[in-house]
């Protein structure tokens, strides 16, 4: 592999290793262009992947910021027609999307078990048969040589149970938290006027069931709007909790060119979380906007 | 860094990445001599430091198959005099030993929770005010920036409490495990003539009281003699467990010059471990002799 081709909204969690490697000249990075909404041009990626020689495209499916989902499928196609090596970071969809590896044109996908409500720390690596990766950890040979050390046998069977759990009724569960949702954006709109939903959230048939991702027109809250949450006891957060505390925009907001004057919020929704919730939330939006 | 000395004998989990690093060129890796118990040339090891600029030495405080315990103040006392960056290796000794980091002359250490009853796939590092490293996985600032990724929650709880657990009994847990590496060698020297112990795990000061590495004098049970153990239902096993289905022979007993015709077993005790077990072990390694 000497080129990588990846989206500007990418997680840290993928994008950091890839720039670092980029930064030490060991691979060219490129990033394919997308438009307001964060939405890919596939015309664009197809002439990358004609330009480039192998190539590894690595692409989320649903992004955890602004909830978008890629046409994974799309993509792989592509990858298929120019010989491309392609990695699908699916963090934020396994055990929210119907997902059959079999028949998925994708070589590399990856997930995290807290994302499902297993255990934090352990996830999942699939790589189809024949594709060949290099070792994360050297020294024993656990994990087939590819990660050495003494596993985590208690995450890994704790994400295996979460897993099971998750996809028991996993079209139940996305229903309803595509409800809530759907039930925090009218209450949003109905309440707060100016409110915006950013990338493509508000889109119901693609976007996560679990997020949405608002600004508010409060120029007078830039900094402390989730201060004003915490102390009104909403759970939210601005964006990735492995960017938390770094006190910089998000790279994901700065790519979609959002205001960033203008304080933002990400809500986040499970299977757990109850339509009182939601209503409550948003009456208290609504007492946030009175101060 | 551009020098690293280390031994013949560390644990392949510190071996492994040194070597992948000496064989891309990143570093020269050097080992310092032995003899034949595995005791460390400390003058060999002074000359090497005096050789060597910018050097990391990686030691290993107990070994983990043949039970030595190296001088690691000694060592520690020269890596100061040369100006040498030192890490110990303390995944065999922590909650075994009384380790007070500040009083001890060491810059990195290292530990792993499953050795000491905790969860497995979570360990310690320590690095001293001032010690920079470089990441080992990049991306999100957890674990400040040395560790990216969504950390292991419950392993680390449990490692906290596995820790505070063992040590609230050390000296006592100690004495135990001694007095049954006592009993298992005083039995398996009346019942098995010939039998020989490694490396200087004979020497009850100056190795672990929980592994005792023996050699039996059968060269018709060479391949076979830890089947023969596992129907008899003791549980041992010639060495690393990282290393386990390898079918090669320890680097450790390579190193040592142990000749491999004859069978070797690491018996290996914990704090529940048993006289009564002990003296079944003895029983059953007698009934075997007569196989």
């Amino acid at each position: 592999i000497k080129h990588v081709v990846t989206s500007p909204l990418e997680h840290i969690s993928v994008l950091g290793p890839m720039r670092y490697l980029a930064e030490r000249g060991l691979i060219a990075l490129h990033y394919v262009p997308i438009d307001r909404e964060g939405v890919i041009d596939y015309d664009a990626l197809a002439v990358m992947l004609g330009c480039y020689p192998k190539v590894l495209v690595s692409i989320m499916h649903g992004n955890n910021e602004i909830g978008n989902i890629n046409d994974i499928v799309r993509i792989g196609d592509l990858c298929r027609k120019y010989g491309a090596l392609y990695h699908v970071d699916m963090v934020q969809t396994i055990a929210c999307s119907p997902i059959d590896l079999k028949g998925l044109p994708l070589d590399i996908c990856t997930g995290s078990a807290h994302k499902f409500h297993g255990p934090k720390g352990v996830g999942i690596l699939y790589l189809r048969d024949g594709v060949k990766i290099a070792p994360l950890l050297h020294g024993g040979g656990q994990e087939r040589g590819l990660r050495a050390g003494t596993e985590n046998v208690a995450g890994i069977v704790g994400l295996a149970k979460a897993l099971a759990l998750a996809l028991e009724d996993r079209e139940r569960h996305c229903q309803h938290m595509l409800s809530l949702k759907r039930a925090l954006m009218e209450g949003l709109q109905r309440e707060i006027p100016g409110v915006v939903f950013h990338g493509k959230c508000s889109d119901l048939a693609n976007s996560l069931p679990g997020i949405l991702h608002v600004g508010f027109p409060w120029e007078r809250f830039q900094d402390t709007l989730l201060f004003y949450f915490d102390i009104h006891h909403i759970s939210a957060s601005a964006g990735s909790a492995c960017m938390s505390g770094s006190g910089v925009a998000s790279h994901v907001l700065r790519a979609l060119g959002v205001d960033l004057r203008r304080p933002v919020v990400r809500f986040s929704f499970s299977r757990y979380t109850t339509a009182e919730e939601v209503a409550i939330t948003v009456e208290r939006t609504k007492k946030i906007a009175a101060l």
